[in-house]
């Protein structure tokens, strides 16, 4: 058969580590795990001879399989189980005919799709906290370098009363540190094992049925559920709304980063790299290639997620279709939640600041951002509205005259019965005006530092 | 203005208790509390005089503000606190001109709503926890009153091996008791504070921030975040997630119900109540007007919960835009949520079951869905694929003459070769055949019993 | 019962008018014009007496019953359709016992739920049609108005190459004549009467069913279709995806309106109004709230259209649940559509331009902006790889020594062996380097006009 | 590089010519035959020498470019077309180093990439096109065959009054006829050229740029928009809803087939196929794998559309992240559902039919489903109200006796009052409530025929 490739854009949008755990032959070799495991686990239950387990495990390697024949055999079979399990019988009979009659005893085509789904899972968790926690390393530094570093802070996209950078890398830094901590919630619930038989019962295995199910879930390191969940999926919608999560929390920082490189703004870029981020038309451009993508996958990652909720109610003992929309939805989720974390990962260490520009941005209102300070110190000695109106005016003829705010409070009597000169310069200075700036870096920090241990 | 009302579905889509939560007065009342606490914050920390804080808090009551008024003045400022707050400060000038200047000093418009949201959020989850538990307790009970019935297990909506309506209803169950305990979860991250002011650093609160910060968040009960999250939206999300992961689990229990209660299934219905689903053009038709719900609201939910996510990559320190998107999506959200529980809650309690229909389903394959057990049986005598292959052709054979499974397998040699006439019998009675149904029951109920306490 | 209210945000986000439209009193008499209709109908074909058509319609007016009443039936119901008949049976016994008789004969309740709603999406769409095409005129104006205003184009949120404002207003344009263009071919596709009694076929009205039909579809002024469509909902998923394509165009217009009014750019401007986007706490902040309305509309629209599209595959005859979610999320989405198109209406005639600070944010880059003019001339005269990597050079160049463009250009012999001062001059002008700007406003106004007619 | 594949479920969910359109390939391909035409065009102008072309057009071939070169490379760009021209400037310099200064020229990134897109749209359309009028064909066989054929009318999952299959059928025609009319007038507005330039202005072709423009539409067989539309998607965006919309469509279509085929009801199978649909563990069922494809894809589509939507708010004159979320998206839509068309034309045709279950299913409610027929007629004898209680009273009493409710009517004196004997057979006779389905099919199918020409 011979598919043509469509991975024109893995490089970019995912991360080589995560589409090897998601790839055809990481999901067969799932699948077939879950097969040595069963064989392995039967046999310790003493439910099938100890002597048929070598030739059944050692048939369960991915790389004896042929995907294209995989692949036409699932258009007739509806799931991947199915013909694996065929597949496998052959190899196995090759080594040992007898051998062939104790595989995927007692099992049906879901537990095997979804245990193997499991067992990937997991390394994409592992991949996904060593990643996460690099970032929030990464992070950490980022954020004490600039824990002193003023710029604009900037709401409905005005700017307003000054922040430091390093306050709003502490915010990044927060949101990572919430998804390390819910990562370790979920992995409980997730990592546990599917075995249920036909309908879910295990009617199939008799009175070792438990047995079985234990030696199952021990072999492959995985916790027992409740019972099947063949239809309750909601583990894995849970799973999917953290890489959602994730997806949106990198994506609000690639979005504050492309915001930060407008040719406007220019107070931080992503770090500059041999040929990246260049424009074909535009020579002289540096794109932010990287928030690109962390935006591209926040764009992304919601509809995926929804359709994970969409597939929830799946019907009676097993699902058809409901079932089927997850089969390249989570991956492919994975996939993009990595590609986003692999450009953070690239971006964050490397961001170049421009302190300066920073500076002469926070000025460029002419001292309006700072308005507040002042109205703040003269609610205190006539009132918030009386402030407020008293500044409002004091700003409106500042952008009338095109003058600085300090100047022009300086000539308004109603300001200077209240407020003496060096009040006024100390009130109109940034660095005077920081606020808990430096407590939230410590306070983000702290926090990272307490989830490490 | 008298906005014309739009809620003609709210008695049927949603509870009236969440819907009180979420009304109009509820979301303003919200933001009230928050003032009133702010008041009596810096009152302990001695930043206003103690005397005025009175006049602010008796201020503070939803009815004595004009909802229309509100609105129109909204849709001038772009967002709810900035009118509240000077519809605020007339009430309080009423009282005490003095006190005027002194409310919601230091805090930014989304201090107000932010906190407010998660004064509301606090009662939704009490709501719903309370649902929860009730929901959970009442599926104990049907799960163990029906843990030995046996009806046909289901796949891709054809009858396969039997399982028993407890074990099927403790599925129900076990995602009932996951919710739970993520809400348990959830709590202390998504019950915190909003404080930041302007840009988040509390700057116009001067050395005494962090400490009016400790004290307001005492007043409301409310922990202290590691810093401001006006655009780390993540624990709204998460909410937002689990909202519609009861969604989906209740949408699966009302589309498990509504297919049992097809007319040529007739195992399980919603209880009867005086004109409840009767239909206008069919007299003797008993609609599934419960599920109906149940599965709308897992229909809604996923788009809302997407939602969600779309407006995470909120810009800088505060967003257009996408925070806006958030103000009606989450509430209704809950709203559905809770409406698709009222309805489980009428529902579950009152199941009509027909145990006689169910056997008689049981036996309409003449035997077919038992054709596992043989199976089964036989592959450990002949191996799987020569004990597929024999029960298949003995399905086929039976199909095509319309004969009962059994009678055709007691006429061929090779499985009588095998099998007993006595063996053949135990393998075809259905209540020898469900394997480990009792068990996940009991394993259900102690998960809940383990939870609740 | 008397529901709380929840609609404080309807002023900002909602238009008075199509909120009437999808009001409880909107949606009664949508369904009340049904049956009103349809005793006409029969009436007019003979099948009851045509005296009781005056009392059966004088009682279909919204204002004669308690919304209230049918908030609660509706939830033993699970439609609005049943207890509005059974109420609307009361009203006209009341003048006529007789009459009674003969109302809704024929019809089942998704009939009057689903044509009602039709006539709802009718004035829904008058609303849409009236505000695009004023949306439009506004926009043409406003484009030939800055046909020549050049501004930085922007890429990638980094300047590029110049552009006009025209241009981008015409871009806006073009969107909103193509949705034009769409409504024009929807609406007799949309339009259409749903007509179909219990199961679709119209049984119960003997030989006389399809001239009822025909006579119904005259009386409502509707198109009849090729069936009944109770579970082909296409036609409505249509509609909500246009509403979804105008809600996006909206964003696009909002966000580059907001992005045009950072502080650090400063190029277009919301129109002030008295207390319109004023902040809490900072007295000078001028915030786009139109935008962020219509940001907003663009970020819920996609969650709404897709619940339209998840609910599509409908079992059957009706659908239960899939057709429930129906029923609030495409009102929804009509009246935040209507409430982005109302802040298009306000934000476009009044935009303030800062003509001269578009110039001054074009040469922020000394010249870089305009390096394609430089190399694209000298492509065509030492390849493109030898020009675009010899203007690289040179753009370096500048950046290192904070240099203009120019400058450094006239500096480099291998670029002044190409091409003379005076070429240079020209090449770095943006008023010379404008392209098909001007062309563009002309063929986007061309393009509404021919629509217009 | 060699990333893994990803594939295995392509042949069940995808159909290959489509994926043959939008594999790497394909991709490329479409890009390259814009660099081709882009040549050709400027000769035509008389902008670049006519003896370059040919060396240009011929290095335009797909099979010339290291794909895995290219993933590395776009990694690096942000982009395709950057690595793309590269690459391709190196294949022309060594047939011609003349020749490769005038490839690209005037021409962005975006223009190559869109431009190529809507090249392999136009054969995707073709492939829709060609996909949906076999499946209309075949409908209206089926359609025809079964105009006569009684089956239970079904709605909330209930029994309902009798309709046809053919009639059901004609409603999953009528969908597709409507789907076609809208490829129809969608394919003007979305078959347009993207050609702008760096910002959009065409200015690097000076005063030849609309001539160029034209000439290269003409070379591609587009049509010239407005103006470039870098960041107006809705074009795209609707062509996203439409296969979104017939998605839904196919989802309805399995899900009516797998009820139809549920072991209960067994009215309607999926054709039967060596192996297709089998069970690992039941021999005996035969799975709905076609309609699991089906609803999978209308599972899935609702999430890749709401991106398309999710997108539309692109920045200026070039998105980053929202255009890039689109990359991906639109083909895997495209991939979507030409594998539920895939499934739909293998299903259609050889749909097994139990016409003798359809009629033992339409007695199982023991003539209930008639009551509205009985309903009815008495309804224009004693009023509606009346009509509507007694036979409720009779139904109820039919469930309670377990008897037929033509016996139970036949004895009940205020019906036998109204009613004679051959009246009530008459009236219990399906055969003879089948309404307008006979017409409802001939709609349909003139529908289709007119749509056909």
């Amino acid at each position: 058969m011979n598919r043509p490739s469509n991975q024109l854009f893995d490089a970019y949008f995912t991360q080589p580590q995560m589409r090897e755990v998601f790839c055809d032959a990481g999901r067969v070799q799932g699948m077939l795990d879950f097969e040595a495991a069963l064989a392995r686990a039967q046999a310790r239950v003493g439910l099938i001879p100890g002597d048929v387990v070598t030739d059944i495990v050692e048939s369960c390697r991915a790389g004896l399989f042929d995907f294209d024949d995989l692949a036409v055999a699932i258009g007739n079979a509806g799931n991947s189980a199915i013909p694996l399990v065929k597949a496998l019988g052959k190899q196995i009979a090759q080594r040992n005919p007898e051998a062939e009659r104790y595989v995927h005893m007692g099992a049906t085509s879901q537990d095997v799709m979804d245990t193997g789904l499991i067992l990937q899972v997991r390394r994409a968790i592992e991949l996904l906290e060593c990643d996460l926690q690099e970032l929030a390393d990464t992070l950490v530094v980022q954020a004490q370098r600039h824990a002193q570093t003023p710029l604009a802070g900037r709401t409905w996209l005005q700017q307003a009363t000054p922040v430091t950078l390093g306050m709003k890398i502490a915010g990044w830094l927060g949101a990572v540190t919430r998804h390390r901590q819910r990562l370790e919630e979920i992995r409980p619930r997730l990592l546990c094992l599917q075995f249920g038989g036909a309908s879910g019962s295990l009617a199939a295995l008799g009175d070792e049925a438990f047995a079985v199910t234990e030696a199952l879930a021990d072999e492959l390191q995985l916790s027992v559920p409740d019972q099947p969940w063949h239809t309750q999926r909601d583990r894995l919608v849970e799973f999917a709304s953290l890489l959602g999560m994730i997806a949106g929390s990198l994506g609000k920082m690639g979005r504050d980063i492309s915001l930060l490189m407008q040719t406007e703004v220019g107070e931080v870029f992503e770090p500059a790299a041999a040929g990246k981020g260049g424009s074909s038309t535009m020579p002289h451009k540096r794109n932010p290639v990287g928030a690109a993508v962390m935006i591209g996958a926040a764009t992304r990652a919601p509809g995926l997620v929804a359709t994970m909720f969409t597939a929830m109610p799946q019907e009676h003992e097993r699902s058809l279709g409901l079932w089927h929309a997850e089969w390249e939805t989570l991956p492919e989720l994975c996939c993009l939640v990595s590609g986003s974390l692999q450009q953070a990962l690239q971006v964050v260490p490397g961001l170049e600041v421009d302190e300066s520009r920073m500076l002469v941005n926070l000025d460029s209102t002419r001292g309006l951002v700072l308005a507040e300070a002042v109205s703040i110190e003269l609610s205190r000695r006539i009132g918030r509205d009386a402030a407020h109106h008293l500044v409002e005016q004091n700003c409106r003829r500042a952008v009338q005259q095109g003058a600085h705010l300090r100047q022009v409070l300086g000539e308004d009597p109603h300001v200077t019965a209240q407020l003496s000169s060096q009040e006024l310069d100390r009130l109109l200075d940034p660095a005077h005006y920081l606020g808990q700036a430096r407590l939230w870096v410590e306070r983000a920090v702290a926090e990272h530092t307490r989830i490490k241990q």
